[in-house]
């Protein structure tokens, strides 16, 4: 029998990217990227910082570049190879990216009168314009259902689906009354090539759902429509035009339309699995079973678990979700991460520019941070740029350094960054346990997984355990192949679909006693200014400072 | 009759400057700099960051080759000069800055076989290698003589003179038991000019002794042989050979010697002053006098007042010391400060070189920090870089930054820090005020006073009140010059020396009532920053952080 392959479809924030697999094996035959062409790479921007959007028209262009480029490079390096041996698609996007449509299921942002107005684009996961109202979304749910928020940290996000239409409502009222509902990127794109736009044909996925929408089948899915008219009394009309129920990664959406088989070469009528979240299919990609935390590290992280569903499981404040399927089908998928990571390393160097672009260099600044031990500095920092995800969920907080001398250099401010963040995935890691989630082995993929090993010693020196790193560089996209080769019955299930399709890296990075050691003091002490700027009920009332602070900022800049 | 002129002799952390002065209205009609030759810019460094010292050949030189340079200056411009026109000297340095001197009061520095010993030379006032010693002093008069440290803000820091003759004799005893005694640069310059270094026959400035080496006519002088030989049993020795009276700046110490002239060709015979610290005479070159705050604002600040003697006055803590006859004779000289403030401002440049070579200089930073309004940039930071001197008197504290985001701009930060530095200067002026020393006004000298308006803009909107600059670009110098009218009879007192020869530029800035409102709100913050890590009593217990980040990083470099 001649192999079989997968094709993953990655959207990322600046690109896309197209990975064809063998499902055999998980060996990755071919990959394409296409930048996306709105906006400043892919990034459409505005006057308020906390803006973020991405035009459609360039997840439709992204399929058929990417899928067109993959096969072609398939058929010049892998001998015999032919595109009807491409069994099944699996895709994966950013969230919670929502986007409005049409009655048909069409995007807003492909009408003409709509074609500019940035309300009517795709929200991108990282836009915070909705501060206010996720904190409206939040007091609301204390008060009307709590439940609501005990599975996603007991605080509703500003990057999340609620937050981002009902800013769209307050504030570009045009765009929300135009628009026959939401739909969010990992679903539309499958729906797209599928030919399931149709918001009756739609299919969505729990993981979005679940972890952005505080879907839950214990509460027959969406939040009901009394609440949501309790926020907007058009908000609460909405609900009748969402999805009834939402689905794993293991349900088919469709089959992949003529049109999209004509556009990209791929063979019409394969099956597209339902979408999910870049990250939770990256946790697919490295392996995740119980007892495994994938962290995926980037511009930020996401730390994902799995717990068989029918086990024990609290409600372990501070994550940002927990929800059965959205990972793996038949597990609690266990979401928790930092808001920023490689985007603080990133602004150190490109804002910051230390030294100048030669001496400022990640390069540069990596190999003079190598060169210190562990408290040489005497600096400290918080990993708060962007706020913090887990555990604290809180936006409004920023990022502080300390112990600053006379003579502090960029390489020692670099390493306390990375050191900050190597503290922040402690702290993540301390609260699955604290909560009877048991990690027993870390596997980490994502750029600055693979491409620093400095920050993988130190961020196995800081927790004392062993850093593995993901055999494949594109876990994400790996993650949705094996959700396409699923759906195609290459395998019959996840686990042993993962089995066959991944794997480690050979080089393991084993914590330094010593450093750890130092590191544990070290830590002692990043806990305290943890707790003090983040924690209201710390004794030491340090709590208002930095949200002062942007108080002051925002009536400043008015 | 002729003019008549004055020399002052103004011993900086790099260079010495001579400025000629006429002594009827202080215009000042020549001055010459000349940079020391030894070490890194005039400054011999170790591999303990901590240490700090200057040869003395470099004071013996540059008294030669600046009054020379000076009075040829003088000759090319002013119309008809003769260097008998000339009729004092004035000298101030940088302190405590004390040097190990044989029986015949000649440096150890100049023995071929200490020649590169850097425990024989001059120990300059940044050099912190006494911390522990330091510690050991506060603690042992905290037993024995809590009364010296009531005029010394409490604690006895590293950067003074028995500090740093406890550490020599603690870590290179040869050097110990080789020095007869220790001289303040200070005293030294004016002896060797007279040939009075002879232990016997030296004069001792109340200005060093009383303000680094708890000198005080109340209790006999410098600190009682026994409390020096509970320190250390060759300390208590040392104690015979120090001098039994300290005078104030407008006493003469003796005519120039006769080699002197010769070599400079200035009168022989001309008396100089007693000297001091260069912002001791700096206040005088600012016209201090009693109301009025003199702020010398450079790499660090002193922040002076006085106060008629005869006039009740608190032990205000936190203060660096208070002194009889140590600014003005017949009045208390009150001396505050800022461990750095331009030192915070060059490290910024010099050692994070943000947005490189170009966009990091001192002025486009400035550019990019003046176009930003107050509160905008959401930071906060402390001006701890180099430790507090007032009021916590703590070298065991560090900076801290606060607020950034993903998106700080280095200018930013830089506003961040002069901010600082301005909340620093207010909760100076506010100790002063709290203990009953009313501000009057403020004048401000010094290199950044004079070249960054920005500066003298952001401290006025801090505090509320205007801020004035001295007339005097050489205000240090131009008070060593006033000292030397004095004891040369060109003046009655220093009152009217002062009348006569010090102003102030016309330009005053004025603070913004709008501006003056969020900085009112920021430095609520700061304080509650300044307390937390700052106070012992401080309910929330950061007070360790600072601290245990030396240690840590004392104990991994080690």
């Amino acid at each position: 029998m001649s192999a079989r392959y997968t094709l993953g479809l990655d959207y990322g924030t600046n690109s896309v990217r197209a990975l064809l697999v063998n499902t055999a094996n998980g060996r990755e035959v071919a990959t394409a990227v296409w930048g996306y062409e709105h906006g400043q790479d892919g990034v459409i921007l505005g006057r308020d910082p906390n803006l973020a959007r991405q035009h459609p028209a360039d997840y439709v262009k992204g399929a058929e570049v990417t899928i067109k480029k993959a096969l072609a490079e398939a058929r010049r390096t892998v001998r015999g190879f032919q595109p009807d041996q491409v069994v099944g698609i699996g895709v994966d996007t950013t969230g919670s990216t929502p986007l409005p449509v049409d009655a048909q299921g069409r995007p807003l942002a492909f009408q003409k009168r709509f074609a500019k107005h940035p309300a009517a684009m795709a929200w991108l996961w990282k836009d915070h314009t909705g501060v206010a109202e996720a904190a409206e979304i939040t007091e609301k749910a204390r008060q009307m259902r709590p439940h609501y928020l005990a599975k996603c940290g007991g605080t509703y996000s500003s990057e999340w689906f609620f937050s981002k239409i009902l800013h769209c409502r307050r504030t570009a009222p045009e765009v929300f009354d135009a628009a026959y509902t939401w739909v969010e990127c990992a679903d539309w794109v499958p729906a797209m090539l599928t030919g399931t736009e149709a918001p009756d044909k739609l299919t969505v996925g729990v993981c979005a759902a679940g972890h952005k929408a505080m879907y839950s089948d214990d509460w027959g899915g969406y939040p009901d429509a009394e609440f949501l008219g309790a926020l907007d009394p058009k908000l609460g009309e909405l609900r009748a035009r969402l999805r009834p129920k939402a689905w794993a990664v293991d349900k088919s959406v469709g089959g992949l339309t003529p049109e999209w088989a004509a556009r990209t070469g791929l063979p019409a009528g394969i099956p597209v699995a339902v979408g999910a979240f870049d990250a939770h299919l990256g946790g697919v990609g490295s392996g995740i079973a119980p007892g495994t935390l994938v962290k995926i590290i980037g511009t930020s992280t996401c730390d994902m678990m799995v717990v068989p569903v029918g086990q024990p499981l609290a409600d372990i404040p501070g994550l940002c979700g927990i929800v059965n399927g959205s990972i793996l089908p038949g597990y609690w998928g266990l979401e928790a991460g930092q808001s920023a990571v490689g985007d603080i390393f990133n602004w150190f160097v490109n804002y910051l520019q230390p030294g100048g672009k030669k001496l400022g260099s990640h390069e540069e600044l990596t190999k003079g941070a190598a060169r210190l031990k562990p408290g040489e500095s005497g600096l400290l920092a918080l990993d708060w740029n962007n706020g913090n995800r887990t555990i604290l969920v809180d936006q409004r907080l920023t990022g502080l350094l300390l112990g600053q001398t006379l003579y502090t250099t960029p390489a020692e401010i670099y390493r306390a960054l990375i050191e900050a963040t190597a503290f922040g995935a402690l702290t993540i890691i301390n609260r699955f346990e604290e909560y009877g989630v048991k990690v027993e082995q870390i596997v980490n993929c994502g750029g600055i997984a693979e491409k620093n090993p400095l920050v993988m010693q130190i961020y196995a020196d800081v927790t004392g355990r062993p850093m593995k790193v993901s055999r494949s560089a594109q876990t994400c996209a790996l993650g949705a192949a094996i959700a396409g080769a699923v759906v195609a019955g290459a395998h019959p299930d996840f686990p042993s679909a993962q089995k066959a399709m991944t794997g480690l890296k050979p080089r393991v990075f084993q914590p330094n006693p010593e450093a750890h050691a130092v590191y544990r003091q070290l830590y002692g002490l990043y806990r305290k200014l943890h707790d003090a700027f983040g924690t209201a009920d710390w004794t030491g009332n340090l709590y208002d400072v930095m949200k002062t602070l942007i108080e002051i900022r925002n009536r400043v800049r008015q």
